[in-house]
């Protein structure tokens, strides 16, 4: 494909040879002759030099370099298109395999796939043009959208809602019994957990999460919400809208995390904890209580930057301890010498 | 249902009305008119003000509220029951699927459902009244007691041994491989895992969890333990009853954990460490060595309440850092002024 | 058997009577009569007087027990082909179940046993010997070696690349989406994940496990390295050879870390970290930056040494701080005796 045609696709103006042939798109690092990469920060320049790519992607036309640009506002967000272009492959929809086990009662839409050894239960909807790999399970009376994708050995227990556009990667269970339990008499007695879970349209849902179901009520995940593998929700939390929970984040129960809020990889979050809007926790730390939107580290946590000082401190506190006995000594001796 | 009859099967005084309909059950916050909910702590009784609740079950009488009341001596256990009552529905066994693959050696008790898609291998026993959902693997000899329940996608490797009454969510495996090499001319030799796993009665275990096989004897959870989603049990660790394993925990190899202790989320236990009975570790806290009975957080733990004050301080490492920066100025003065 | 047979099997100089009848092995604590055992430090020395092991495998002979010894350079490994010997049976292949579901383009090796219950889609390689159990999901166009062991409920997604000798553990999730994102007018765009995984000879890889696939390239396992249960492995992460990485890991995207590098239990890497080899990180601990060769502690992470005297002051930072308190006052003291 010509730069000229790739470049009308990402809507980008071409500095450069526009006629040179572009046959992949590719990171900065990995780009060989023929693959256009993008620039995402100056930071990057550096492995700019080393790289094979002939045609970059830019915000801003750089000065001095051999190869075709191509100028556009978000260069990621193009090369995103260009990933898209060049690798992703539609396949039409595989129909409804024989060797699935379809209740009744269910309601497929037209253009869904269900591939063998799925497990669709009494009452669940697939909207249109859904795609459900093998050994996926569907409980009983659980809704799924339009354009879902659950990807094999998905399990959603029943009475669970799915969006549209939502993609569940293997191995996550969404559904499972919320850990709630009544001590009395010695032992510890299950408190049935009746609730639901709603996701929202265009969530990510990642490898060998767990969202447990709500005790009574739902547990619920905001549009555009994303969620890295591994990550534990647990009943009746609510996540609102374009949030990004990272890896191995824990979520416990009743907590609350508002709009564009960042927790990054295993953040614990306490049970009925209360996180503002566009607050970002920092990997490893705790958050708990009611917090107020801003960046936190450590665990609990506490101001990024206050954290930072302190923990700056924490690396020294071998020295400043014998600091404190130095000047004690000194201190003895000045007393000493007092009449 | 008449509140009286309501009020009966939880052997509850009424306060209030005793004819009016009750027709469902509820969380405080969530409760609408024509449910019941329940006040299990004092700081709740905020909730209680916004709440539509048409009756509250309480341990003691509030004076001056507008709704009915049931007194009972465990509110949240008289709740649980009546959540029991209101939504679960015991469905009749399903019987065992043909499209299922049973063992011929394999010995099925009455009453047991087995869905599709399940594998039930060679030697596996599987007791009375046990549910097997769809996608569950359940290997060579394992034995899995009566009033079972194992969820979709479940995985109990060979020679595993399960009580009674025992839950086990999807994604759970039980009985993988411990983690066990013996290093030699460069490389890691895999030690087989040749042992097993013993689950006792009335355990519940959660989604994605993953309990290890011992390397020789056995893996051991104590009866009523119950363990949350994504934890990680290694091989030979030793479980006591009713111990409590939040979320995202991680016990490592040959680890002696007692009776009524309560592991909260995120904690990591050191291998061949030993934890006695009623201990507690917050969140995110680590364990190692021999631990007596107390309350512990931090990594590596420390006693609660130092771990408070340590913790405190720590957020102020900065300040004090400055003040033994003035001290030693001040010092340097005093020792200049002498004589 | 003799145990004059297991010492020639072991290539062991046996201490005392050779002709003793050894009917297994076992760890050393639940070693009885007829087992034998080994000792792989001194300090298990104290169990051996409880041990009811007939023998024990050593690599300098004890002076003064009571039973029989076998002398190897290396215990533990001998002990290791023990076990295999007593207990590990190895089947017949099974041959390719009618009732899994394979392509008409995958390729069969001799040899090769394929479960019920299985989804081998277009263009996927088994090599011979490979075992693959029921459950598991390979996606298109992927290959796997000889001698592989898939067990149940395994997902490997489409153009994964699986090396010889590897062994994948129930619930693990090989290829998953990476999880990466392109802000843009509010919300987050998926970037695609076309990318692949590698992962080379001789690699285990734990229960639970999710190792995401290359936004483009491949994320990258070397041969000989062992993955625990629940770790996660980001888009475009490289781990070099003979590497151990202890359960409830995480490494974040695009970081690279080098051979015989020891992550303990829930280490945090930050993404684009380098990691030298032969580096140890302790269990908790946090890994960020370019980390040369070292032991570290505590997050973010710091020479282990420096962090346990700072986390040995941290633990008396009240005291410390009452210290400067006094320290303080006295000075007030002393300034106001000045003339």
């Amino acid at each position: 494909m010509k730069l000229r045609e790739l470049a009308s696709l990402i809507h980008g103006e071409i500095i450069g040879d526009e006629s040179i042939e572009i046959t992949g798109a590719s990171g900065i690092r990995e780009a060989k002759e023929g693959d256009i990469t993008f620039l995402s920060a100056r930071k990057f320049l550096k492995d700019l030099a080393g790289s094979g790519a002939s045609c970059v992607i830019v915000s801003e036309p750089l000065p001095d370099i051999p190869v075709a640009q191509v100028k556009v506002p978000n260069p990621q967000l193009a090369y995103a298109k260009l990933l898209e272009h060049f690798y992703v492959k539609r396949h039409g929809p595989a129909g409804v395999s024989a060797d699935a086990y379809i209740s009744g009662t269910a309601q497929i839409a037209e253009g869904v796939s269900v591939y063998p050894f799925c497990y669709i239960s009494a009452g669940v909807s697939l909207g249109k043009g859904t795609v459900v790999y093998p050994h996926v399970f569907i409980g009983e009376d659980s809704a799924i959208g339009e354009d879902c994708i659950l990807h094999p050995n998905v399990t959603v227990r029943e009475r669970i809602r799915i969006g549209d556009r939502v993609i569940i990667h293997s191995g996550a269970v969404i559904g499972s019994d919320g850990f709630g339990y009544v001590f009395d008499q010695g032992v510890h007695h299950k408190i049935p957990q009746v609730g639901g879970v709603i996701v929202a349209d265009d969530v990510e849902i990642g490898a060998n999460v767990s969202i447990d179901r709500a005790t009574t009520g739902n547990t619920m995940i905001g549009s555009g919400t994303k969620i890295d593998n591994l990550v534990q929700i647990a009943h009746n939390v609510k996540i609102g809208k374009n949030s990004l929970i990272i890896s191995q984040v824990g979520i416990a129960g009743s907590s609350e995390i508002g709009d564009y809020v960042t927790l990054a990889g295993q953040v614990g979050v306490a049970d009925h904890t209360h996180i503002e809007s566009e607050t970002i926790f920092g990997a490893q730390s705790g958050a708990m209580g009611h917090v107020a939107k801003g960046i936190y580290s450590g665990s609990p946590g506490m101001p990024h930057r206050e954290w930072l000082k302190a923990r700056a401190v924490f690396a020294k506190l071998p020295e400043l301890q014998k600091k404190v006995r130095e000047l004690e000594a000194k201190i003895k001796e000045l007393e000493k010498e007092e009449p």
